[in-house]
């Protein structure tokens, strides 16, 4: 193994004998089917988690649109302060459903492991995105296990996809965005890319930044509960977790996407001192860090307090705040405002300065 | 890039400064973006396949259940003598859906790309995944994209996931194999896994074997239209694609699961010369070695020769077969009857002999 990848945050003690995943595991054979009855299907049943034996779950028609998403994990390391790949793993292919306004039902998870993974290891990652699975009502009805040579995969490698039940209405979408829209967001923004690296870079920050990663499955409820995502009232334009590139990646889509300005009120954006603190020693600016529990949502002119109202009533967005609205058009897709009311462009970063977050 | 997982029977010539993949394009910014509006999107869109730039994609209410698959593709070498990594990735899921009695629908597709993977090389790969996914009829409708850096991933891993229209009625199931039912195999085993092998350890062979790997749709169908796979006639126990471990893996499977034992006759088994020849060179038994466009059926007593005539009417499975029968439970849970009667127990593999074929 050339790498820390499974080490660095590891919450479990390894004999020196620990047992390992080796090639053998991944081959069809008799090790990947004892290795897949007796450590990862027992972690999947019950009645809110059941995984199927065979290579394809069959599952209830159900009376509804569909939203289908997949997303592979490859955060390093696989475990840091708050969560693990287990429960990122779960939790994001979750709420990539929830804010395209879908409740999540059915997950399939594939694994690509490095061979040498020690299977206590592997045990305690997977008993993580079972109980992400408990949490958000989601049951995890498939997967697929494969095993690659010591060197050519970095520890672990999660892939989710999820199968959500559409609910009426969804989001009207970012291309109807206007100028006086108001922009959200749902809470302290850049916890879980923060977490990451301060994790990996060993930095020594005491004590350790945490990362968000948690279920939006509450805060888009509490928008249907009072009304504003409703068949009759949708002043919801658009929702969105702001994972990899932060809020400024989903602020910088949706402005092409309506071709107006998005303008960000600087001092409105709730950021926790720790995540300040850090990214201030890393060089790095919040708006571009990935939140892993947080989302941006656009509403309509006029709305925003509403919104702010309902989606404080989940413990998961107290925070919520309005941060910004939508413009005509001016020189740039993005701005921030400052304090005393200069308007900046917030670029677009073209990528590479947080690999590996999730 | 510290393999030639890329290089090995690539068909496109690079020049030395053909763009690559760098970490950039996995963060979420600009180059991401454009890495998928130019290069992915394009490939997925059009009237049979087409992909949703958001996260999820909203997919309309089907009037069936549902079957859900997923797997990951971590072959090596990602070009091989029949196909690719991206071809493998579509067909691989659609036939599980296949087999399984479903109509496959739409797959979602997750990159994990090594950096410094050449982008031509990256198109070619999409290229052959949107020609699966056209001559099958699935819409390949989500994706993600990751990059990781050298060395820790090994060129390119795909995964995918599946949902196809579940159509009744579905196999019976392996654990309704009872003594007296008929195995059959749809044409020549081991040609995926000989393909891989040859390929990757540069054996030289002329013509190197190709793989066998195929979408089995028209030979489901073709027992559904013969009435053999039908409401008020379903004579097949179960199907399986023989993909890791070989027919050998599925028949242990299934012996596990219904109690008995499957047996064999080695003389009736449909092995090509060429990988009969590798096989022996590198000393393996094809019973082992995976296949990708083959498939085991296990079918109710006396109705072998009808199952076999309905699948020789596809030209996937011009050669289909009956390659055994389930007996009461003996000493070994398969066996191999050779041409002089003696019957010898075929034990599962443990493993590790053929990694990183699919």
């Amino acid at each position: 193994m050339t790498s820390t990848a499974w080490q660095l945050g590891c919450p479990i003690t390894l004999g020196d004998n620990a047992d390992r995943v080796t090639l053998a595991h991944g081959e069809g054979g008799r090790l990947m089917r004892q290795l897949i009855e007796e450590h990862i299907l027992p972690r999947f049943s019950g009645s809110e988690a059941s995984i199927a034996p065979p290579d394809a779950a069959l599952l209830q028609q159900i009376e509804h649109d569909l939203v289908f998403t997949i997303d592979s994990f490859v955060v390093s390391p696989l475990f840091f302060p708050g969560g693990d790949i287990g429960q990122l793993s779960v939790i994001g292919t979750v709420n990539d459903l929830a804010v395209a306004g879908a409740q999540p039902l059915w997950i399939s998870l594939s694994l690509i492991i490095e061979e040498g993974l020690p299977i206590p290891v592997l045990d305690c990652i997977l008993d993580s995105a079972a109980a992400a699975a408990r949490e958000t009502g989601v049951r995890i009805v498939a997967g697929d296990t494969k095993v690659v040579p010591s060197s050519t995969a970095d520890g672990l490698f999660i892939t989710t996809s999820g199968i959500g039940r559409a609910l009426a209405p969804t989001p009207l979408g970012p291309e109807t965005l206007e100028p006086g829209d108001e922009l959200i967001v749902t809470g302290p923004i850049g916890r879980h890319g923060i977490a990451i690296l301060v994790a990996r870079e060993q930095l020594g920050l005491t004590p350790p930044p945490e990362t968000d990663c948690t279920s939006l499955i509450d805060p888009v409820k509490q928008l249907r509960d009072a009304g504003l995502l409703a068949v009759t009232n949708n002043v919801v334009r658009a929702m969105r977790d702001a994972t990899r590139g932060g809020v400024t990646a989903v602020f910088h889509e949706w402005a092409q996407a309506c071709g107006h300005t998005l303008s960000i009120l600087e001092p409105a954006i709730p950021v926790t001192p720790d995540v300040r603190g850090a990214a201030e020693l890393l060089g790095l600016d919040p708006l571009h860090i990935a939140c892993e529990g947080t989302m941006v949502v656009a509403v309509k002119s006029g709305s925003g307090d509403e919104v702010v109202e309902a989606l404080r009533k989940s413990h998961v967005s107290q925070q919520a705040t309005v941060i910004g609205v939508v413009k005509k058009r001016g020189v740039s897709p993005v701005t921030t405002q400052r304090t005393l009311g200069q308007e900046l462009p917030l670029d677009e970063p073209s990528g590479a300065m947080l690999p590996r977050i999730c």
